[in-house]
């Protein structure tokens, strides 16, 4: 059960998000509260477009590391001296595989980050036939053992760069037809986020349609307006959208639940909700 | 804010209170109940005397690392292979130095271990003066940057190794010295454990006489007396004692709280109760 | 490029072969002569059975960590106090593979351990079909991106268990076998340590048979009679044999080099050399 | 025995000396050529000043790490994605002190940062002497356990932010009179960098006048001279200025020694060699 944040908007320091909100990313590592642990200490990550180069051909960098997010000092200078328009962020509590570097999140293939919140359900047992379909030019690029990063690897062999929502839904629908196959039953919690640097999909789904929380940020106007004398909402740009698993603060109207089974996309700064429905590869 | 325990018994496996105990200590790491902090994961220590060598002339093996408790592999693999008469572990929260190897607990110097729950109010205002009453002898011991060890060396400059609880009773009234000339009010926090391998001491005190928790365990004769149907108390030896933090479980009549300014003295199988009081050194 | 090595004996504490000898493991990790690194910095770890268990029924312990060993206090402390009739230990220099904990040998699966030295040519194309090969009952097991824990998982598939030398001899052939199928020449380079805890076997093969140096230890009673007035050789048992990447001393006539393409078996304080010939699985 | 550099110029990529050049820092950290060890794998750090704040107000951040650099996939991430016109990188391989963040170089005080390579001799014996001298306002910033560090506080209570050249002079004074005190000799080894993130600061000094090495670029407009047809000349500023441990290549003409109890500074684009005499403070 992990935290995770997606940000897109007018470039701001990742520190705007990771550490000065109330309850910001950081001290959801320590005091979660919509999560099944309060405690994500099992490593961390963050992803980011750099700034200047919103053509989305340039290549995130990503910084993981594998001790808690509270207490990490490079964390905390990297936050505030690294400035984007795009960038996603992930606090970890392991479900089991190891702590390690290469099972922090965001995972990067080529301009694609990829971060995941949930779980496959008796992973171990389906983790043989879910890598087997992995493509095989993509398998050598698989580093870790969550079940997450497969994920990333079925959606990419599925199409992700070119259809990234419908290679998410067969992804999805793979992962439940195969689980079948093995008598697994609700098989998928998912709350993923991807991104290649000019749109952000933030995915909200489980088989047993009881899919963990993901809201996004409401319109900077229409908080503006609830808000006048908010000095926050003046200083941000028009197009902020910020997606996470829990809000950053009590801000009434502030943050809004993405629906069950939807999934929002950003893109040059307007957002858009669209069913999400599984489907076989 | 810290949590700890102290075993003196017959040898035992680590793991028998690290990770059996319904709240070991390692459930307590993301769970704690007690502490003013529910989550110890800056790191964590235990020192433990070695089997066979009950005379009090063995130094003590410790393993510290700076992860969490929780998941730390190595922790596991050593709690179920080791077998000691007498222990101590700790899981550190940190109230602001760095978490590194060197400030977690149990601290050594020669076959003396200590280990500490509370903190130094100002500590950086103090810590000058506090490191230069330190013996020009034992100051290139100290490794690391915490309160605790500080207090470890002042003890030891001050007759540790000849009158324990004297010794501790002049390191408390020192460092209340030396926060008075500082204006510093309330300076002292303190739960402490500490070992020569014949003997544990623990110590409750804070200055402001509002000290944080600490429990030891009911004679094993009495608690099977109370429970005479319960296996587990059929395993261990009479002479076991257990001195914690918080209580490891829910049994009845099993933990009784150490008193406020008090120290218990654990020797030959026997224990006892004797007041503290902080003195000039 | 990695050094490691194994110990069958009389029990010995660790640090007789880890710290002690004047080109002990420890100097290795940063001073390797025979290998194609001096460096092997990239985690380390040792695995033994308990003292008293010489039955091989027990389970080994593991103790791995991603630093290099020469700085590791934990192992310094371990290795002082722990004492094995049965041992392996290793320093890695990693190939490419991420450095983290699930990628240090030993790779222990029930009571086996196995260790490498080595690489499998052009892994990142052969990695799949080899995992593919694995059992689909261990696959399930393996935790790190390594050829080498791949190549345990094949030997345990093709029969380890049972038939220790053929099942190493299928898992060679079957390497070779992918690699041919892909175009990969000389794919295989491997000292491999392998035990139960009752025996171990040493192996010594690449296909094309100018395989990475290793070498096993003199009898004690050969040794003590060339050098009757050594002090060292007084002490230890009769049954005690090393194998090493590479010798941990210069004493004249103590070490002797592995024959290509050959393994060697300890067993009952006695060892012997066979051929070693990879076969179809 | 540690490597290091230091770069002024127009701002560019981390990587570019980092991690391209034939000798790079990180090639250094596995195969030092110049140095006592050739293996720096005790913990790395770099610190930057941020681009487009040449105004010298701006706080330089700091990354630091302990495990080997040639493994750290953050460094590599961060060196490919932040440029500075003013950066100080230091591998360590620690004399005794402990292997952890806190020991890592460089140092930062405010907007100044400090790196050695070198050591205070017999340094467990005059480290009290030596930290009592520390202004008790600058005491409290100490964090880790080593000797530079030490150094840096004692030239910081020196006057180094007013007259950088005198309290290092101060400093050294300092250090060989408490040597002289206890009777150590030859207590001083050293290479310094020092900036404000407007000048540079390099010192070479030893006791016994037989200092490590240490080296600065020759002017670029000197070497497009000497190698008219070198393009990577042609593509960095006339301002640029490296210095170093060891060279970074073997471009004849392109390094040239700092003399024996010298430093040299460098400001708005040049440079200028002065002698350095230790001094009472």
């Amino acid at each position: 059960m992990c935290r995770w944040l997606a940000y897109s908007g007018s470039p701001i320091m990742l520190e705007e998000l990771l550490y000065k909100p109330a309850h910001s990313l950081i001290d959801q590592s320590r005091h979660a509260r919509l999560g099944v642990e309060t405690t994500n200490g099992d490593g961390f990550g963050v992803g980011w477009y750099p700034d200047g180069h919103q053509d989305g051909t340039a290549e995130p960098a990503v910084f993981r590391a594998v001790g808690p997010a509270w207490s990490d000092r490079n964390l905390h200078e990297l936050a505030h001296c690294v400035r984007s328009p795009l960038f996603l962020a992930h606090i970890r509590a392991s479900t089991g595989t190891a702590v390690q570097q290469t099972n922090c999140h965001p995972f990067r293939y080529g301009r694609w980050l990829w971060l995941h919140n949930g779980a496959i359900s008796d992973f171990p047992v389906l983790k043989r036939d879910l890598a087997l379909a992995v493509d095989a030019s993509l398998y050598p690029y698989i580093e870790g053992s969550t079940d997450s990063e497969l994920m990333f690897y079925l959606a990419l062999t599925f199409g992700l760069r070119d259809d990234t929502p419908g290679a998410v839904e067969r992804m999805a629908g793979f992962v439940e037809a195969v689980a079948a196959g093995h008598g697994v039953t609700d098989p998928l919690q998912m709350t993923v986020a991807v991104s290649d640097g000019e749109r952000l999909w933030a995915f909200r789904y489980s088989t047993c349609r009881a899919s963990r929380s993901l809201f996004f940020s409401t319109s900077v106007q229409a908080l503006r307006a609830l808000h006048p004398d908010n000095p926050v909402l003046h200083r941000v740009s028009d197009e902020t959208r910020i997606i996470v698993s829990e809000p950053l603060g009590d801000l009434p109207g502030a943050w809004n639940p993405v629906p069950e089974s939807c999934y929002a996309l950003v893109r040059d700064g307007h957002d858009s909700i669209h069913m999400f429905q599984p489907a076989a590869p």
